[in-house]
């Protein structure tokens, strides 16, 4: 059986030494001093380890059923929801005005990590409660929202997203689903939804459904898509459970991984649905929750990778294989813990290095979108924008990556279901598919937000790490280490950018070719950036004589080994994306 | 359901074009001309994809069970083996004298290419028994030859190889089984044994155990292992198996993947064994033994990309979402395929050369066992010895890597049970893991293979390259496609290499830190070797107007993709390399 452990002192490094987030003139982060955050933290951690681990195992052998379109989520699972739900997590960063606690999205970002470490299958159920929230916040009347938020919030009801048809995820231009305007106000929805997350299960007593469909006679393609409140019970005016909606869930998909969530075919056979915003205008409000669950993904990602890591790392305290160079390590035993030995350290350090600057990353963007939102700051809210694909593509594949390599440190032991390792793999694995594949994002990336206002948010990032790199330049030991390796980094990223621009207009196919490598060029070059954060704000606390010295010097080292080993990846997808489109498309689509 | 279909075409060309097997000069390679090959690969491509294929997905399904010590395979099983048995496959290259066909190893890597790909799991039961019978072969008297190796080539009786122990896998001199001498010149085995694939099942009448065991008093650690031959019923002289030894399987393990093999836990109570060999050698027979398994675990890491990388192409070519840049390429649909897409295409083109790159590097592998054993050629020994850990390592990490991409070319259907992608990742996995984890490998590439005889193997692959770059560089076109790159990546090799030399006696440490990414440059250093080679057989056919235009141009299409895109991961794995253990090793065991 694998283990979690919170990391809530790495979080509270974060927040309060990195983020520096009581100085950050943000609303509401004045809250957030270093005793409440820990107190919100020991807390999510405690049910995180205490309720929601114990339940990851069991609830991956057993699934979801489904039967007579009910689904049974797995056994223990509702009595761990009625927790979340009693204990406000669900609302945690919700608006107070429906009953939501008010706390910025980092904080909920913070709690988030854990509970989906703990225990991501699961998660899922309020996650994406938390998108539809989001999406009838910002673009729902009045009325939804008093009528639905509240619910929502308390976790009585909760939220999905419908966008998939069988023939058409990426291209919702293709959407067949219909909505027929009735005399009343409200629409008949018809058509078949798939891969709908937490589509149906018996943790509420509502499901409000958001679908996107289409009014006849509107434009083609996604210009005529419009969004749509549709509840599994119709709700009167007081907000009470009504007759049953003409919407069904006919099948569950059998899937690699997240067994527990149930991933649900939706059949809408002339459904009432209630328009959400404009007709026509349902892409706007769909992208409010995409981009939302986009960064939720890409935390699930290394989310994952983090308790896989936390398990690697204790089999190779433990396990005993072969002698230390030099003095053994263990000379009373029969043999020395299978760390001492270097291919096995690089490997734990590749893990700790991922995963620890993920996490930075993701904080980091949650500050953004806190700056954005809270403080309506439009520069914010452009480079979280061009972050998101980052954040979810280079993230999920590094999650995964490192769920793969948390395996392999523990040999055969690790292919077994017992260890619990194959099932983060397993789990992690979905990541880089939902919510737009990483090969969308990264298309998203280089063919949307790079250009937009001509390409402002790459500048201010650009500025950013030049700026971080002037300021610091004093300190010899942070220069040698971390700087001039960001330096080269960031100009290789400067390269594929001005290589971008110059080629874009000429032959779009070579920026589309290298679309992937740019995701993953960005990200490294992000997580160069956090990095040089986490040590200078280590240096500085080792220099100050505040904290923990070890914990300190640890960070530093494991910085040290992303700059010198992770890094210098820039260099290599810098040479693949000027190598263009040619050899990518060389091939005649029939000579395959 | 995925589908399979069998790559005679480019096995052929391999084979007779790139190997040029005809003109090799080694024994028995004679009888393989063009129509012979053909007619093998014909019916064994039939058999993998009309027997084996169809029972992947089932026996993944249903898996292994086990009932008071009885194993049952999945529906089908029985009946597949039977045919493949009663083929004669499973002694194609086993020596005559005792039933064998007496093929060369090449014609048998490609026979089990396409069974692997077909089937994994299944292709595992004879597969053991293959690696049993060559080790009986070269270290057995000539009685246990008599006795065990006609049942084993005629598939009656299988073989298994007991090498792990709870307590330990790698760390082999750990070991507590025993093996106590007898008067009658038998011994007494007593232990228990983990990870025993196809240690019990219901395929054949016997099953041939070899299992090492210490003889109380011998030598401590690996110097006092020997090697025994357990079988399940005990044999009497004319080979009727008489009485059940008292050996048993007492636990199947439940995996992520390869389900329908049999991972077996062993428990040898008081079991008659049978010395190979002589006493306290066991270590050198079972490295025959695993020297062989390891270049099949290679092939099958890439056969499974192989085979996934055939329904990614599949689905790209049917899935329509979205429209090509410029003209449509479906322009009555409602969308192009999926495969107009530049990242799309890479995808597809990343696993296509590597998968094509890796399948000329393991025939080339078998091409100098061949040389070795047959041709008895020390020179060609010692170079497969040190290849073996690349072939293992790299492309099982391909192998692996490939199933994943090609998963992803498929989005959400990819990760759904049905589709089958989901299984190819699930059962390559394993292929990173056993065998010898691939850190292993590396630490057996860089720590015995390399220093062997002052590295003259590893001087003796870089003539080759050299030499082939020497020979070609007048041809213009494949000088600036292949030779160039192929030149800059044996560099990297070579620093590499002088590296490890010049640090690895001052700081071994500083070798083993970079022996993963060493396995890495050398592999991609194979595999540019290899697409340098096919280029040219391709452009060699082109000019004498043989073969087919379409399918030569392709491959030099594929190869100048390998070269252009993967190729230059060589530099990345050299800054690794040289960056040392230090910041590998810096941070403190207590502090991770």
């Amino acid at each position: 059986m694998p283990t979690y452990t919170p990391p809530t002192d790495e979080m509270q490094f974060l927040l309060h030494d990195v983020l520096d987030i009581g100085n950050a003139g943000i609303p509401g982060y004045d809250e957030l001093d270093r005793d409440f955050t820990a107190a919100v933290l020991d807390e999510a951690g405690r049910i995180a380890a205490e309720v929601l681990a114990p339940l990851n195992a069991t609830g991956d052998a057993e699934g979801c059923t489904l039967d007579n379109g009910a689904v049974r989520t797995p056994a223990g699972f509702r009595e761990a929801y009625g927790q979340i739900a009693a204990g406000g997590w669900i609302g945690l960063d919700a608006d107070p005005a429906y009953g939501g606690q008010g706390m910025p999205y980092l904080l909920n970002t913070a709690v988030g990590e854990m509970f989906v470490s703990a225990n991501m299958a699961m998660n899922m159920y309020w996650g994406l409660t938390h998108g539809a929230m989001s999406a009838i916040h910002v673009h729902g009347s009045e009325a939804q929202k008093a009528l639905y938020l509240p619910k929502m919030i308390e976790g009585i009801w909760s939220g999905t997203m419908n966008l998939t048809e069988p023939h058409c995820g990426t291209d919702l231009g293709l959407i067949r689903t219909r909505a027929e305007p009735q005399p009343d106000g409200t629409y008949r929805i018809t058509g078949t939804k798939i891969w709908i997350s937490a589509g149906e299960h018996d943790l509420t007593e509502n499901i409000v459904h958001l679908v996107l469909a289409k009014i006849p006679g509107g434009p083609e393609g996604t210009k005529g898509i419009s969004l749509f409140i549709v509840p599994k019970f119709l709700p009167d005016a007081d907000g009470n459970p009504g007759p049953r909606n003409a919407l069904e869930c006919v099948g569950l998909e059998h899937k690699m991984g997240i067994h527990a969530n149930a991933t649900c075919v939706m059949s809408y056979e002339g459904a009432t649905g209630f328009l959400v915003g404009e007709e026509h205008k349902g892409m706007r409000a769909m992208f409010t929750m995409m981009n939302e669950a986009r960064l939720g993904v890409g935390l699930q990602g290394y989310a994952q990778g983090v308790v896989a890591y936390q398990n690697a790392l204790a089999w190779a305290r433990e396990r005993l294989q072969g002698r230390a160079l030099g003095a053994p390590a263990n000379p009373d035993g029969p043999a020395d813990p299978i760390m001492v030995h270097p291919d096995v350290r690089r490997n734990l350090m590749h893990q700790k290095s991922l995963v620890e600057g993920a996490r930075a990353f993701t904080f980091w963007g949650a500050q953004l979108i806190d700056r954005a939102h809270r403080g309506h700051d439009d520069r914010a809210e452009a480079l979280i924008s061009l972050l998101t694909p980052v954040i979810k593509g280079f993230l999920t594949d590094k999650g995964f990556e490192t769920t793969v390599l948390a395996q392999q440190t523990l040999g055969g032991t690790g292919f077994t279901r017992a260890a619990g390792l194959e099932q983060f793999v397993r789990d992690a694995r979905i990541t880089m598919i939902y919510e737009g594949t990483n090969g969308i994002q990264s298309l998203d990336l280089v063919g949307r937000k790079l250009p937009q206002d001509g390409g402002r948010a790459m500048r201010d990032f650009f500025e950013i790490v030049k700026g971080f790199i002037r300021e610091n330049e004093g300190d010899a030991e942070l220069k040698s280490g971390f700087l001039d390796p960001l330096k080269t980094a960031s100009k290789d990223l400067q390269a594929a950018t001005m290589y971008f621009v110059e080629q874009g207009m000429k032959n779009p196919a070579d920026a589309l070719a290298g679309s992937y490598d740019f995701m993953h060029l960005f990200g490294h070059v992000c997580l160069g950036l956090m990095w040089a954060r986490i040590a200078r704000a280590a240096r500085a606390g080792l220099a100050a004589g505040t904290g923990d010295a070890a914990f300190l010097t640890a960070r530093i080292a494991t910085g040290r080994y992303y700059m010198a080993r992770q890094l210098p990846a820039t260099g290599l997808h810098l040479a693949r994306i000027t190598s263009g489109a040619e050899t990518v498309m060389a091939l005649d689509p029939d000579a395959f």
